[in-house]
């Protein structure tokens, strides 16, 4: 494994980041839904640790499978081909259909590689795109990221993909 | 909280089903995917943090509030006003709904009451109704089980209901 800059991310920092996402779309009334690859359900899941979620998260789509990411998220196979699953395009589309899908006010979106296996030149085990869509005044806004995490071991990548989403959302939501 | 009888589950116990059902689904070319409402993303994330879990596992639906287990699992509405999101019904229709949307051969399911709260007379906290839909011989088995975990606290339900749809799963797949 290379090296990454990247600072270390405890489990308390997650829910840290959870407990604060809920508290702020709780607040404001703001629900929330994810459409996850990389991460498979961990974005959900420390969501979900927080007593009091269910008013803010309304669910999510755990997109896998690039079939599922089209079925069920309403990203065109074409663009799949053409990108990659891991793009910025693909990311953008999964925030997009995961707001529509869950009827929410805002939804994040990763997509990335995890590791051990499936790097190439330009995009190396730890390379993961998100998407965040957010509406605003009837409107959806979407913004994407590009983490470059390194090879720093598959569940880390994965921790910290589920950290930086947390925060993208706690940051929209405040 | 309630003492349970349930033993101890850690993290290494849920790793090691869930190393256990990529081992014996890959090696029978068996496809799965998760319905998910009080675990909100664990079961996939467990299943997705053992690589090579793109060979069968597809995806999940994160099924949070009632409006998603309808809108993407084809759970009736009027099932859950009769029954109760936590019911043998439901997590039935869940498991199904599951196999259908995400196109698998096998699907857990999981809806229970975490806790702190949301706990009644006969759904006390720790209530977990589990599904399991298979796809034999081109028709669909779905069985079901409640599971009683008391009031261990919140995220020790979470992580035996993870820690048992795994188990669920690599018998299935056996």
């Amino acid at each position: 494994m290379t090296q990454s800059t990247y600072p270390k991310i405890s489990l308390k920092d997650i829910f840290t980041q959870a407990q604060a996402l809920i508290d702020a779309t709780s607040a404001k009334n703001i629900t929330i839904a994810t459409a996850e690859s990389c991460t498979g359900g961990l974005i959900g899941a420390a969501i979900t640790s927080i007593a009091g979620s269910s008013k803010p998260f309304k669910g999510g789509i755990i997109a896998y499978d690039n079939k599922i990411k089209n079925k069920l998220l309403n990203v065109p196979a074409g663009m799949i081909s053409k990108y990659g699953a891991v793009s910025r395009e693909v990311a953008r589309a999964m925030a997009l259909g995961a707001i529509e899908a869950l009827n929410v006010d805002m939804a994040v979106s990763v997509t990335g590689i995890a590791g051990p296996g499936g790097g190439s030149g330009d995009k190396p085990v730890g390379t993961v795109w998100m998407g965040l869509a957010v509406k605003v005044d009837g409107k959806i806004d979407v913004t994407t990221k590009l983490h470059r995490f390194g090879d720093i071991g598959r569940n880390k990548v994965r921790d910290v993909t589920c950290y930086e989403a947390l925060r993208a959302l706690v940051k929209a939501a405040s």
